[in-house]
């Protein structure tokens, strides 16, 4: 097979830091110096004051995040004025060592020598290189997050202990794949990546229940023949949850695009979704096939949660929930003490309801500990956004950089960076992927720039073979999209990365030749 | 979702018996009076003598099924003559009335009343009417097929604890998708459908490891969750069959397509899929993770198997095999019981073949009486192919009445009644395709007739919305085979049957609308 290891933790030349950001840093001890991310990019407003307000904010993780959202960010915004520079060189000689020493010095690192040398003929191709440059800043970020992914090793393990300490041996995330919700774990739910069983994203929160009731089997088995993470016999569950979203400012418009901005849509189609799985595994593997369910909806305005809690029975409800946000607003000035108490309260609350939300009573205290643990530290995610946004963020609407086609970079979590589009061919997936394209005619093609599209897909290295025919299927899936849309890709406006990674968290990305320019 | 149940067992009207059937027919206390294939299908060759001359040929299963290989194709053959005869019709008014006549008597069902009410005009559609009848005698052959399955349940338990017997907890055969093999297991190896734990065929028998891991996994669950067929610490084995195929009269041109004809390729192909698979199940679940390979050879001329034996520590080899022809050729005029030691002292020769098939020993006692059994099996069909078709089948090459996309008719067991391509994509399966494509442009576009597909898929009713997700793939699926073949599919020459079934073996054909004319 044809590909190359091409990914490497390139070291980014620092040219300088940038105030605002750096006294951000300054207040942790996990700080680090700013790399440099080119001019051009605008500070996150209010970033002093982004170690939050609250008493049960983790201000030293407010921190770490805005320098990561900042850093990985600025990356993908210096890359247009970086080129608009480049555009303005003059066309001599010298050109392509002038764009050279500017991109390394804006950018931090090189441009394809081809695209440069051709450039007398008719100018740069500013398109390619743009393609270029977007899969770079998408590289980086991928290094930059797998290097933390990896530091956090200790903390997903205490996460994976709390969870089994809660009841539950695995646990199943299914969020809307809305670009909006790409910060779910690390900024919403301040959750570790590998603490997750499974983590996968679809269209409305609509998830494949056949997939998934290959996750229980395998998680089942797993249990059955290791004893992990628990044994068969330990009275453990597996929990299920779906992820919905909805816009506070702009309900109608900005909400779920897969329910038509429509809130009990959204939530009716994930309740039935959830309940459809739990009764496929009760009626495939009879008694004892105990799964928990849990739905919770993002304000993606706010990244305010509100979690639906189950009654006694297990069972989830439309109206009952602990809307996050209140609760924050109810907390403000308390103690960390008085805080986690009225944490507590609001559950309790909750499942008192009474009319259509009314149920049978709390949940069981193992779910109750976990949505507690859940909205604290969604406390800190919503000061985060009270103090860097104002409590709204600006990019109310769609704002991605990329188009994430496959298996997608579950490494990269962060709001609004790429539109994910989980497929295993183009002719199952052709309608999302056609929303994609249509949100980035607006984003991109309307500015003259093609739409950048990471083909990427992982493979199991203990299973023989499974390398190379997962490098066949991001080719083949490459070539569809190419046929799909071929008078964008004939034009240079669609430009293709394609890559492959094995599948344990932090394995280094391997790009497949023929993809990029 | 807009489907109806079309499926009935069609009682066909008996308007004859044909002489030399009905003498095959009287030879055992099974014999079923025979439907009326209509007139111009010959009867097999030398069929009074079916019951075969060795002496542990099952007689009684020889007459069965020559019975179900004659009426089966009687109703494919019996089309071509009846159509002929409809078009020799005067187109008066009488015409459909007529029409409608001789279609019953002959075919023994009705046509479509709106084909033939439009036939003053320009004539009937003789091709939606062939495309209408190749159905039709698709869907009695699967009520007949069915029927035979749903009486031998107890041969099929019986099997399945023979299997167990001899130490295997559950078999997955994967034999190459080729028409010529799609009587493997009901005439090539006499074993009930049901044994089998799983059963799909692959171009070149070059079967899905990833699936198959899957497939063990759920197998494995069983036992440790329900005991089902064994308990998890008994020492019982997952055995995986792979099933390549050669023509011994023609092995340049009529062996196996995918491999260019290449009984070395074909092979070596098989055994590398087969060691792969496991390698993944050792890699992924570490010890104790015991499985048995087994490699078969069919001869499609003669429907002679040759077994590669594993040798003691399993390992399999291209050169270390009982070559059953010769087993068949060593012990005619034996008695049964002497028939019965020589089949038993050639596993024991294969293993101590010396030089390059030279292996480690003979494999353990199941697996010895396993392969004993299925030589044995098809010994009875070695004489069947003998007593019918002189030793070898006229249609040594391909004469496939239709393409069967999806996941395939399983009951219909019977050779070349169709070309099988397996896909859930034609994305994905495009190549293999297009394979079947090319063929009937050879066996029906040339003689003006259309090629008739299948597209078929199970679902799992247990699993809450399943259905009408197949449905929706069913559909999916003939859009992208109409939308790959845009000229033959709008002259109406690729015509499509759509259709669905609920997953446990003999479970009722429900047609997709929409699907067929």
């Amino acid at each position: 097979m044809n590909t190359r290891n091409a990914y490497a933790l390139r070291a980014r030349t620092a040219t300088g830091t940038r105030p605002a950001a750096a006294a951000v840093a300054a207040g942790t001890p996990l700080a680090r110096p700013l790399p440099a991310v080119g001019g051009g990019a605008a500070a996150p407003a209010g970033a002093s004051s982004a170690l939050g307000s609250h008493a049960l904010t983790d201000r030293a993780a407010n921190a770490r995040l805005a320098y990561c959202e900042e850093s990985v960010k600025g990356r993908f915004d210096a890359i247009v004025p970086a080129l608009q520079a480049i555009a303005g060189l003059p066309r001599d000689a010298d050109f392509p060592e002038r764009a050279q020493a500017l991109a390394q010095a804006r950018l931090g690192y090189a441009l394809p020598e081809s695209v440069l040398a051709s450039a007398w003929i008719a100018g740069p191709d500013l398109r390619a290189l743009f393609a270029h440059c977007t899969f770079g800043a998408l590289r980086a970020a991928i290094a930059q997050f797998t290097q933390d992914l990896l530091a956090q090793r200790e903390t997903a393990r205490d996460a994976s202990n709390f969870f089994l300490d809660c009841g539950f041996h695995a646990v199943d995330i299914s969020p809307c794949a809305d670009g909006r919700l790409k910060g779910l774990l690390r900024y919403i739910l301040r959750l570790p990546l590998s603490s997750f069983t499974w983590h996968k994203a679809y269209a409305g929160a609509l998830f494949d229940i056949e997939t998934d009731v290959r996750h229980w089997m395998a998680a089942e088995l797993r249990r059955y023949r290791e004893g992990v993470p628990s044994t068969a016999d330990a009275n453990t569950r597996y929990l299920k949850v779906a992820v919905y979203h909805i816009s506070g400012s702009a309900p109608g418009q900005e909400g779920c695009a897969a329910h038509g901005s429509n809130e009990h849509r959204a939530i009716d189609a994930a309740l039935e979704r959830l309940n459809q799985f739990r009764q496929a595994i009760e009626n495939s593997f009879c008694c004892g096939a105990g799964t928990d369910l849990l739905l919770i909806g993002v304000d993606t305005d706010t990244d305010a949660i509100r979690i639906h809690t189950p009654d006694a029975e297990g069972a989830l409800n439309a109206y009952r929930y602990v809307d996050n946000a209140q609760v924050f607003r109810d907390t403000q000035g308390l103690s960390a003490d008085q805080a986690r108490l009225a944490v507590h309260e609001a559950i309790r609350a909750a499942a008192a309801t009474a009319g259509w939300g009314a149920g049978t009573g709390e949940p069981h205290e193992g779910m109750r500990r976990l949505i507690a643990n859940l909205l604290i530290n969604n406390l800190s995610q919503i000061d985060y956004v009270q103090a860097l946004y104002d409590g709204c963020y600006p990019d109310v609407g769609h704002a991605e950089r990329y188009i994430s086609v496959g298996d997608g970079f579950e490494e990269v979590q962060l709001r609004n960076i790429s539109y994910y589009s989980h497929l295993h061919t183009v002719e199952e997936g052709a309608a999302h992927l056609d929303v994609g394209i249509k949100i980035f005619k607006g984003l991109n093609l309307k500015r003259g720039l093609p739409i950048p599209v990471a083909v990427h897909y992982r493979y199991d290295s203990q299973v023989p073979g499974a390398r190379e025919r997962t490098i066949e299927k991001v080719r083949r899936v490459a070539a569809a999209i190419g046929a799909r849309y071929p008078d964008l890709s004939g034009q240079g406006l669609l430009i293709c990365q394609l890559s492959v990674q094995d599948r344990p968290a932090g394995s280094p990305l391997e790009l497949v030749d023929g993809g990029t320019l």
